[in-house]
């Protein structure tokens, strides 16, 4: 097998990390939280009472000064730019911004719009798994054509972003219930087992993304089940047909390709024999803007 | 419990990244492979055959242009410094010197001197673990008071250094005999799970390490057993057990700490409902100077 043409760091290669170096730094109450691209500074100097804009920053306007008036404000301009096509794909769920997961928000934000200002999010993937004898299966999903970010691409039966407000083992069981009919009993079974990051440039804009992976053994005879419409189907993997998927085609969400290689290094199944294997390692946790190394 | 006392980042303010800043990089045929004290430097300099320095450099010398050669220039300048007393711990074991694991070496080192020229070396670390109902309890040992480097100190049942001439997997067989007692077809089980990395100034040295880390599956009854006097004792503890050990005491090996560490990761004994857990994970798996990130 060439590692030219079958090499899994062909993955990386794909989606390249973002160069974040022509962004202007996104500050708020001092802090900076995220990259905002030149052009679409320009558009929010239009709102001068909310935003402006430095030599090398935009910066939220100092006189909003509590999370409420710093998110009433934002909610207004995103408004008007999503009336005029700016903010595509919107979704009426609120993210935190902040420079620590889990830190009380300086502000709140249309979900649609953080990667239009690079602000750092945070999301669980489930790996739905069956027994297989001493071998393991992992159910695989296909987004439904419809979906706005990457449709009919592959995915993790389970994930989803971590909006405000809920914790991340009550958002476990809401999405596990949401994407794969999966009830709160198998879905409590589900155990953290590594973080995973990534900072690319997609066409909705910077996805700068911390992952909670987390592994879920489901039973031989439980069938995933989608109920409203995000998921085309679902298919039983064995681990080698994934690890020859994601060295053959392009078929996976970034953010589940990286879960679902990490998994393939977690199992043993991709080792040190493969001659990119450190370097696949490094790359599933490179370092994130707002994590400590 | 407060995360000031008892918060496992301690783990790694106890030994904090080293700073490579005031360090000379030294060259071999070239290549950037490692770094070396000032101080140091110096007593290299007394070797103008072999070593020479440049403004923030140490340069194996050019005329040495083959492996052969490189090594046996470096072995003789070792084996005086040894006699003064600068190598201690000397090991009768050569390590490869290169940029990437796995590629054809540009010098053989001794082992006991890999750290004085900062060297990335490499190493196995292998969880012993044994099935209790659900749950896992954990092999560990405590290293006999004779060792040179942290004696006393709590370890992996197997873990070592990957020299120069043998193949990971048989290292892997060999180290299991060695130290465990556990025979190649118990040992075989092993399978890889991750990459931890670390950078530390060590007593002796720099320490710059990628460990290739193992989960092996030992019978209940199994008992680990040291012929070679490197261990005191085995005790087998629960994850829970470790995990406060790591919270609470400072009685690991760093390197064998972290192989630790990422396994209540991996197994979630520690999880997202830990403060500091995105840190932790980050810290894991720091960027190591020769792996690509």
């Amino acid at each position: 097998m060439s590692a030219a043409s079958s090499g899994l760091l062909r993955l990386f290669r794909r989606c390249p990390p973002a160069n974040l170096a022509p962004y202007r730094h996104f500050i708020v109450a001092d802090r900076h939280v995220g990259w905002v691209d030149p052009d679409f500074a320009r558009v929010l100097a239009e709102f001068p009472a909310v935003f402006y804009l430095t030599d090398r920053a935009v910066h939220l306007h100092d006189r909003l000064d509590h999370v409420e008036d710093r998110s009433a404000a934002v909610a207004d301009v995103l408004a008007k730019l999503h009336e005029r096509g700016h903010v595509p794909g919107w979704r009426g769920e609120l993210y935190p911004v902040n420079r620590r997961f889990g830190e009380a928000p300086l502000l709140l934000m249309e979900r649609a719009a953080t990667p239009m200002f690079g602000l750092q999010t945070y999301g669980i993937n489930v790996n739905g798994l069956v027994r297989d004898g001493d071998r393991w299966k992992v159910w695989i999903a296909r987004r439904a054509m419809t979906k706005h970010v990457d449709p009919g691409m592959l995915d993790l039966i389970v994930g989803g972003g971590v909006p405000h407000g809920i914790a991340l083992a009550d958002n476990l069981l809401k999405e596990c219930a949401e994407e794969a009919c999966i009830g709160p009993t198998l879905a409590e079974r589900a155990r953290p087992v590594s973080m995973t990051t990534m900072a690319i440039d997609a066409a909705e804009g910077l996805r700068i993304g911390v992952q909670f992976n987390y592994d879920l053994e489901l039973p031989t005879d439980f069938q995933p089940r989608n109920d409203d419409g995000e998921v085309a189907e679902f298919q039983l993997w064995s681990l080698p047909q994934l690890e020859e998927n994601l060295r053959r085609a392009d078929d996976f969400m970034f953010d589940a390709a990286l879960a679902k290689l990490d998994l393939l290094v977690r199992f043993g199944i991709v080792g040190p024999e493969d001659p990119d294997y450190l370097d696949l390692v490094a790359q599933l946790r490179r370092p994130a803007p707002f994590v400590r190394t």
